[in-house]
């Protein structure tokens, strides 16, 4: 019977797992090797090797009702797309709110973790740990879940650029990119166009003399403004969506590129990639189209080499006088405390069962959680994840058999290299909702829309058609939360609170009357349907009535 | 008969004032009170007293081939929107092509300007100046063009700000930003959401704690990236698409603002002003909704007073701990140097005729260059101002009688009033189109599009269809440059150049057989039209069937 529960790191993967445990009555102590909790999201004045580093300006990708945690919304104050330093507060909130610190073990390092030798019966493993002031120590759990994140090892290819060693100027990789300090008037290479690559050109640009960013397979670039200003993951991203896509996939992607192509053409802006919008997580970037387009930001192709001083490109064409040279080519993932047995892979993804149990072990005691991408926030995953791997600890929830889950993994691999651009850089994708819904499904917590349309018509419109949020998965089942409803019925007050920091006066109305006469009619019209349907109108489209007789309103009191 | 003209200032007016003076064969002399040329676009690494200023980060915000100068079209390799450093070389190099340089004093002030004894016979002026080492001067001139700009009187309207004597942080105006340096991690209140307010909020926002960002009337705020990703100013902004709004303003006014809304609700966003989009120059700024949304810029409303670091709003909100607080208020305009008979106002504007000439002057021997806004670049109305001045001088065109004058002032100011949201600080709006083809009239070179379109109909579709840009002054009458047809056709050519940093390989096309069908018998369909009709077609639909013609193409080799 598992009790004691090692969790390795205190990022937001880890803090949602010892909230999973506890949840479970089961008894978790975390090891965080730094001295504080927060992970990718504390910012470190310097990089700190073996920890996730972020630059002083990153602002989260995804909005914050979307990456909330499922039982604890972001205060309504907090901005849609968090700083981090919000990230971070929102995370304290969080550990604050659930009483995670005291399982926290600072300064802590997580040496090994070993199958004790009755692991065949007991499933228990061996944690062997290094505290920065003490003295090496060995404790027995009754599993482990590891949530050491995926953004700790900065792969630095140098032997793919010629001539490298000839290059005068100062170079690095992103994990070491702070903030533009020392860069003022400086030509400036960034290559790699993920999120990092993307962010620093554009940060950099803004005091380099020139940047350039050099790309060899270019990218679908997304804002984090979207649709009318609203957070743009918040829009596009429902259940219904997602049917749609299932659907006519081809033709959703056609007209999601045409939407990008039409804010600016990634052709004309050099950005084009070979691969479908849906085939990669894009890249999150609100500025760069105009960085371009002001020549700040210079796209170029792959490196060929270097010589000197002078960068020479794909294409022939050569940038010389460079200054600094910034590596934006991702990261490796490696677990050096873990048998390398759990370490196998399939194709580039590591070999776990729906991303989390490795499939050999005869006991399901050991969980990876938050290794995973999608197209959406990583939050919701981990925490999924966690709750999954709890449940299977505790026995409530039983693993296939190996042969089954090899299989499936196979499955799996195949699948998504098929659908995705997978790399070695990108191998963990998933898709987003049925990747939730089929962790939910084990937990017993995937909400049931048919049943909710007959239960709660208005709730129902909300999780069929609103965006996805993480509150969907408490509100029946196992972890079910009180305030999920609400949380839901709530969201997208959430996101307008954060704009009330100046109150534009309501405009006069300038209608005709030939405009207010089809206002009326329609008005009444409406009236009518809502005395005679209003128990089976849903509340979404209550919602959107209001709206229309608010101005019904305000025409009929011109 | 005027002969030598004294040019007051060496920025893009006094260049483009010498060049015209030179057209007509006059002799210009001009005064330059810094050690170089550029006015408002050299950046200064500190702050120098009367004159203009800007930051260090500033890019222009028209798009390069609508600040064109009319016969010397930028080079195709520089960016669509310039960094001031750009905009600077540009002038260099206008500068040089036209020889200009040898007509400028540098560090040479002008201290006054005043009617010679016997002005009313010969129309002469005396220019005193003021070396920085040298005695002062005084010469005689035929003739005075004052090019001195707006930009130069920081307005600091501190007695509006109860309470700003008891701030304990730092204020300063606008005028004095340079960049972040000293900002990281305060926290910053902007006053006035002008361009300098929305792009000083958003340069701030990427190191200090967080920027408020207040105004007290909101504002229009559309991007330089317009759609599909070419400059915004470069779209909409045709002769067509002129009379279309002269036609139905109120519908094209509508249409606008939806869009932006579209892009961003204004409302959400807290910034949506009173008055129509029309009716005020809108703030340019690609990066403020993203810094918005990501709460790094928070939009206040009015300050209303300051007590001690608080500072205390309109609506009552008080923010508290207010390191910095950025006026960013706009300008003064004065010409310390003119009589102050010539500084009468009408309205909130001098009182000049067409913006150019004292209407009070028994001779048109003094004109004002380039002190104007309209909804388009500064350049070409300055250049068309000195073009139209220097005709004026040598007596090829003759200015109506004073009273005319005066009463088309009044009227012209009534109408301005009418239709912009004008007021102290935005006292220069005029219609762009009208305002050039009205001088361009006077000069002789407004291009007639009739006669256009029997003679030149590829030409002629350009001009009326296309972006008006300058080149379509220069293709007749005085000034005619040769160059001029060739540079309206090409324009594009040199928008798309500046994105050819990395070229995109053309996708495979993966067109159904269906398709491949309706795209051969259409194709061929237009290939009769074109063959029957080649000589009636304008080249732009020419353009357009060649592209469908490459798509054909593409889809037949299959």
């Amino acid at each position: 019977m598992v009790h004691k529960v090692a969790v390795i790191g205190a990022g937001i993967s880890g803090l949602t797992s010892i909230k999973a445990c506890l949840d479970e009555g089961l008894e978790p102590t975390c090891f965080e090797s730094s001295h504080d909790i927060g992970g990718l999201w504390r910012f470190k004045e310097k990089p700190e090797p073996g920890l996730a580093n972020i630059y002083q300006s990153v602002v989260i990708n995804s909005s914050k009702e979307m990456m909330s945690l499922s039982d604890f919304p972001p205060p309504a104050e907090l901005p849609n797309n968090m700083h981090h330093s919000e990230v971070l507060l929102y995370m304290r909130l969080y550990a604050q709110a659930f009483k995670l610190l005291q399982h926290i073990h600072f300064k802590t390092t997580v040496v090994s973790v070993r199958q004790t030798p009755d692991f065949a019966a007991t499933g228990q493993w061996e944690v062997e740990t290094e505290g920065r002031e003490g003295p090496r120590e060995t404790r027995v759990f009754d599993a482990v879940m590891v949530c050491t994140g995926h953004y700790t090892q900065p792969h630095l290819p140098l032997s793919d650029f010629p001539g490298v060693e000839t290059f005068k100027g100062r170079y690095f990789h992103s994990w070491e990119y702070r903030n533009t300090e020392g860069l003022q008037g400086k030509r400036v290479v960034v290559i790699g166009i993920g999120n990092s690559g993307g962010d620093i050109a554009v940060d950099i640009s803004r005091v380099a003399q020139k940047v350039y960013l050099s790309t060899r397979s270019g990218a679908w670039v997304v804002g984090r403004v979207g649709q009318r200003g609203l957070p743009a993951d918040l829009v596009g991203t429902s259940r219904m969506d997602m049917m749609k896509q299932k659907l006519f996939p081809s033709w959703i992607n056609r007209m999601v590129e045409k939407k990008l192509d039409e804010a600016f053409d990634h052709t004309l802006y050099g950005l084009k990639p070979k691969h479908g919008f849906f085939e990669q997580i894009p890249v999150v970037n609100d500025d760069l189209p105009a960085r371009i387009i002001s020549g700040r930001v210079q796209v170029k192709p792959n490196v060929k080499e270097f010589r000197g001083s002078s960068v020479v490109f794909a294409d022939g064409s050569i940038i010389d006088k460079v200054d600094v040279v910034v590596f934006a080519t991702g990261y490796n993932y490696s677990f050096p405390f873990l048998p390398p047995a759990l370490q196998a892979k399939s194709g580039y993804r590591l070999r776990l069962y729906k991303h989390v149990f490795p499939p050999a072990l005869t006991q399901p005691t050991l969980a990876v959680v938050g290794f995973i991408h999608g197209f959406g926030a990583i939050n919701p995953l981990a925490e999924m994840q966690a709750r999954w791997a709890t449940r299977v600890f505790k026995g409530f929830t039983t693993l296939p058999s190996e042969e089954t889950m090899m299989k499936e993994i196979e499955k799996d691999t195949v699948t998504m290299h098929l659908r995705y651009a997978c790399s070695e850089r990108n191998p963990l994708q998933v898709d987003y909702i049925p990747y939730l819904d089929s962790l939910a499904e084990q937990v017993g917590v995937r909400p049931n829309i048919l049943w909710l349309f007959l239960k709660d018509p208005r709730l129902a419109v909300e999780v069929l058609l609103g965006p996805c949020t993480p509150y969907q998965y408490r509100l029946t089942g196992p972890g079910q939360w009180a305030g999920a409803r609400q949380a839901i019925l709530t969201q997208w007050e959430r996101v307008r609170q954060p704009f009330r920091t100046r109150v534009v006066p309501k405009p006069e109305t300038r209608a005709s009357s030939s405009r207010r006469v089809i206002v009326v009619i329609s008005g009444s019209v409406l009236l009518c349907c809502i005395y005679y349907n209003k128990h089976l109108l849903s509340s979404s489209l209550l919602r959107h009535s209001s709206d229309l007789l608010n101005t019904l309103h305000d025409y009929v009191h011109l």
